[in-house]
């Protein structure tokens, strides 16, 4: 096990009519906030009222910006900081899913820092010291963002899409009601799962040794996610089921499962590529990638993705064919995806191959990707090629 | 699933050489503060050396109180509290296990409360609103009471032994280096494991269904718990064994596995009877009394019972007996803790059954105890007879 810290101050506000509560908790923070969020959807559910009348009853100030699209734009994070520092901004309130949050989060870092904001998605030119506060009214689970100190934002000019960090970015609270989840139709549900289930596979696949306790909670929240995807697609509204994806979907990105570990998370660089430039959902690219990254790497540790095929898909194959375990896993994977509706492969969502070449160049712009191995571009260019 | 609220912002910094760090750490809340810790074991071990040297180093200022007993006492505390008003003290760092963090939380809320500490102790006469900040260099895994906002306090006068709680009693950050666990001894270490399997059952075992995230949980820390033992009871300095139970100690009682559910805590009243009047450590009475809860109330939920015996003991007696499968899980519960060294009986650690009336009757005196199902008395009473 390796040394780490762990830093999760997000207070959780979990269960059904859990939204009424926003204005109290936006009271210990702010007196004039910005609503950010994306499209009309709060407003057709009726979620945007309730939210609006919990703070107006605490005499709380509101400014709003809505428009967030999925893979959030830079041009709106630059609209957001130029409001909060023009209206004297003292807390970011978000509505809605990853794309609002992170957004949020950018906006949040960028109201506090005096430079361009975009310098703290480029590499190491900015660290984020300082952020507006903010907190989040759960519409989507998927991204995790709601527990995360990441942000991941897209600039159009040129469609890069890239990450920055950092403890200021962690909200201050999280309102999780899993009734606010009823209204996703199955497709955005397991994109949304999908987006989960690849939070897990970057901190489980790791080539640290001795992580027993986070092995275990990895695949516990894994079969969780499996197993109530499958209930929820019965019935959109399942309470029980949609709860366990959704906190699920919190557990499996608050960093707790790469505690003692090193992550991967060349899957998701290789996704972002894709959603950058094509601007597919993350959760359909993520579909696609991961199963073909298993395929290419799992033989630099077969037992781990023996592991995972016995524990988490009760793959019983027999040790004695530990390979043979390990491929079952990976294809009960694909599987899996082509049964709750999730694309395999790149041509079922209309990419071709025409591109690969100039993603796996800027995905490897600043070196080598991935931990579980080290990937260079002609790597990244066969897992797309494996992903066909 | 229950609706649940969930905050535990300690930061936690794991791994060798970790209490290094504890100077830098303590700056940002303190500049003279409580160093609290129990008798000399960390003279020994050279960790007081090392603490007092990185303390230093920042020019923070110190008053020592050593001396916490296990079922740490009401009179050390109320000292701890002059030495803090008298002092001016703005921080307390314990050097210790779960006594000592005990001790220093009664400290912490006692130096902020105008009235008499106990009263915090005493059912519900003073609600803990502020305390001064506190953090830990955790010693011995066991009580959690590094990620927990509770405190269990032994009052001499009349033996009672009582909780408190708050989220001001949160350690702000705590230190777990599991080199520092190296020099428990065999019984030392299992009668922490005992209280670590304790949070985990006291929350597992849950008459609320629809759960699966957090059972599932609860079973990889359980799992992980024992495989660990039995490793590190083979070499008790065993880096990896030492750091999945110190790891899992915290996972056990951080409340992240009572989320969405009803605990039971039954067990723990019964057993705070036994060490409070009888001083036996907490864990050995765990050990005894817990087993003896299970076959009291197992027929209330058999099919918990069943899946706790099949998914952490591995018992596969077949779906047509799910009682059988049960009894067969709480036996599999008393071999281990007889494997591993723990007493499963009241004989073996020499308490007999003339106060069985006397603890009962203190047990209910704020009426029936324990969730899973109420217990009154009598009930009581039966399971100290089924723990003889």
């Amino acid at each position: 096990m390796e040394n780490f810290s762990f830093y999760r101050p997000t207070r959780i506000i979990f269960g059904r009519g859990s939204e009424e509560k926003v204005g109290k908790e936006v009271k210990k923070y702010g007196k004039k906030i910005l609503l950010h969020y994306g499209g009309g959807s709060i407003k057709r559910t009726g979620l945007y009222d309730k939210v609006i009348k919990s703070i107006k009853s605490e005499n709380i100030e509101v400014v709003e910006l809505g428009g967030v699209k999925p893979n959030p734009r830079l041009s709106l994070v630059r609209e957001g900081i130029g409001i909060c520092r023009k209206e004297n901004i003292d807390f970011i309130l978000v509505v809605g899913g990853g794309s609002a949050i992170d957004s949020a989060k950018a906006i949040a870092a960028g109201a506090k820092y005096d430079g361009d904001v975009w310098d703290c998605y480029t590499g190491e030119k900015a660290e984020i010291k300082s952020a507006l506060p903010l907190g989040v009214v759960l519409t989507i689970p998927a991204a995790g963002s709601e527990v995360s100190p990441d942000s991941v934002i897209t600039d159009e000019d040129g469609w890069y899409k890239r990450p920055a960090g950092g403890e200021p970015l962690i909200s201050k609270f999280s309102i999780l009601n899993p009734e606010l989840t009823f209204t996703l139709s199955a497709k955005q549900t397991v994109i949304g799962v999908s987006d989960i289930l690849a939070h897990v596979y970057e901190r489980y696949f790791t080539q640290v040794k001795n992580v027993e306790l986070t092995d275990r909670l990895a695949e516990a929240t894994m079969k969780t996610v499996i197993n109530n995807t499958r209930l929820v697609l019965k019935d959109l509204k399942d309470y029980n089921a949609r709860a366990e994806i959704m906190w699920a979907g919190s557990i499996a990105h608050n960093d707790l499962l790469a505690t003692g570990r090193t992550g991967d998370w060349a899957s998701h660089m290789i996704e972002h590529e894709l959603s950058g430039i094509y601007d597919i959902p993350h959760g359909e690219g993520l579909a696609v990638v991961f199963p073909a990254w298993m395929k290419y790497v799992y033989k630099d540790n077969v037992s781990k993705f023996a592991q995972f095929a016995q524990r988490v898909w009760d793959v019983d194959t027999g040790l004695d064919d530990l390979e043979g375990t390990a491929l079952e896993g990976i294809s009960r994977v694909e599987t899996f995806y082509r049964e709750i509706g999730l694309p395999v492969s790149l041509g079922e969502i209309g990419i071709g191959e025409d591109r690969f070449e100039e993603m796996a160049a800027k995905c490897v712009e600043d070196g080598a990707i991935g931990q579980f191995r080290k990937l260079e571009k002609d790597d990244i260019i066969e897992i797309y090629r494996l992903a066909k």
